[in-house]
This record gives C-alpha cells, structure tokens and sequence, in this order.
C-alpha cells in the first residue's frame, strides 16, 4: 500500500460523507502498515463543529492505540486541514500528514495559515501534499454544485 | 453575574482536573445568561489528544443547544486556548472568548500565534483576556511544582 491507495480509502469515507449530505472530507490514520481508523465529515449529522473526519479519525486513532500519542502515525485526509484539525495533529503527535487538495479559502498547512509550521511547538508535523489532488478535490466540486 | 463569576466556575471545572491528575485548565459556556455546559482537561483519563476543556465544552454547548452553532454564546476559559481549541471556537461560530492566563509558550489567541486574527476566515471571535488572570495561573503553577 503506498500513499495513493491510503488516499483511495480516504476517499472512500469523503463518498460517505457525501452521500448523507455532509461536505465530502474523509480521513484514514494508518500505523504499523495497519488502518487503525477511519472516518468522515459527521458535523451536521452530530450537530457538532468539531466532528471533522481528522478529529475524528484522530479520537478513533487514539482509542484503537489506547494511548493519546500518535508519533508513529500517518494520517490521510483528502483537504488540507483546517486549524483546528491542524492543532489536532500537533496535539496527538502525529508523524506525518498526507493530504489530497488544498483548501485556498480555509486550509491551515500553508494555504491561509500555517498551524503546523510554529518553531515553537514542541512537535513537528512532516506533511505530504497533493496526492491524489484531483479526485478529493473533484469530489467537493460534485458537491457544491449539487447544492446549488 | 460578570465575567469574574463566570470565570470562578471554569477555575471549579480546573480544580477537578487538578484532583484528577489532569493539566487544570476549565471552561463554561453561557448562553442567554445560563451556563449550558462545563468541561475540564480529560486528555489522560481519556488517552484523547482532542479532548482538551474547550473542546469538551464547545461539543457540550452544541448538543445542549442541538445546533452546531455558538453564535450568540461566550465561552470562559482559565487558559489561553492552543491552534486547535481556538480553531474549534472559529468552527462554532463562537460570539465571544474570554480567557484567564496568557499561555507564553502554546497560545494561540495572540502569545505564539493568533489562530483567531486571520482576515480571511469567515467569522471573527471577540477576545477579552486577563480575567481572573493571577488565580488562573496560580493553579497552573501548583501543578507543575507537585508534579516536579
């Protein structure tokens, strides 16, 4: 399994999201060649501002681990992060970021912002970006449009 | 009640942490004058990197309101919150923050970063901060001597 495939089952989890009518944004944690979560957008569902898939993949990462630390951990997401997802990442100890689109209006990992870049956190966040950038990015297009 | 009263109930939430074990940090969140929800730091009880007191309290706030948003609500909170707390107050819509201590090495409301003051987002956060700042702190400082 390499990166492409691991955003293939990120993917998977934006479909559902978009299917129950959430913004379609899904999230894979992948540690020891293991997905040890999965999850999608569930904030309308929930009614909960903090129910993004990286919080959520985060929280379902930590509980499969049993420990809050996920420094040997990749996360998957299929949109930059936003900067509370961001902080997430460098809360749990994440190792390494891989994310499929930039998100030009809202992202926290060099678009608008860059949460992950403060020389003064006691973490550093490696971040691979763009893989698989026109699907997870085409997907969020199928669906504003649909909304419109 | 003012926001000294307020904050003496986010110090109560901090004093449970303490006994637990946990960094004492402590938010609440009013609403129409009401205190609809109360947390406090569980991030070692529940080996959950998210599970920091505004986060906490923001997810409580909304299910008690039964909508994502915090629109007209204020949230109190005995320490500056981290990226990822103060991105979850942007994510809810949240009216007003107000916090106790500055935190000089993880802010993000102004001491390291300011997660809050970014013009492109799409909500902007009122901020009032120093509330009950001496005995916000104080615990903070308790702690970290016990545990040294």
């Amino acid at each position: 399994m390499n990166h492409q495939d691991y955003m293939r089952l990120a993917l998977e989890e934006a479909r559902i999201a978009f299917e129950y009518g959430e913004v379609p944004i899904g999230a894979v944690v992948v540690h020891d060649n293991q997905v040890i979560a999965k999850a999608h957008n569930e904030k309308e569902l929930r009614q909960d501002p903090t129910a993004h898939a990286e919080v959520l993949a985060v929280q379902r990462a930590t509980q499969a681990l049993g420990v809050w630390r996920l420094s040997e951990a990749t996360l998957y997401v299929t949109l930059e992060p936003c900067p509370m997802c961001a902080g997430s990442l460098v809360q749990a100890r994440l190792k390494t970021l891989v994310f499929g689109a930039a998100d030009l209006k809202g992202g926290a990992v060099g678009s608008v912002t860059n949460v992950l870049d403060v020389n003064r956190w006691n973490h550093r966040v490696e971040v691979v970006a763009g893989i698989l950038e026109e699907e997870c990015s085409q997907i969020l297009k199928d669906f504003f449009r649909k909304l419109r």
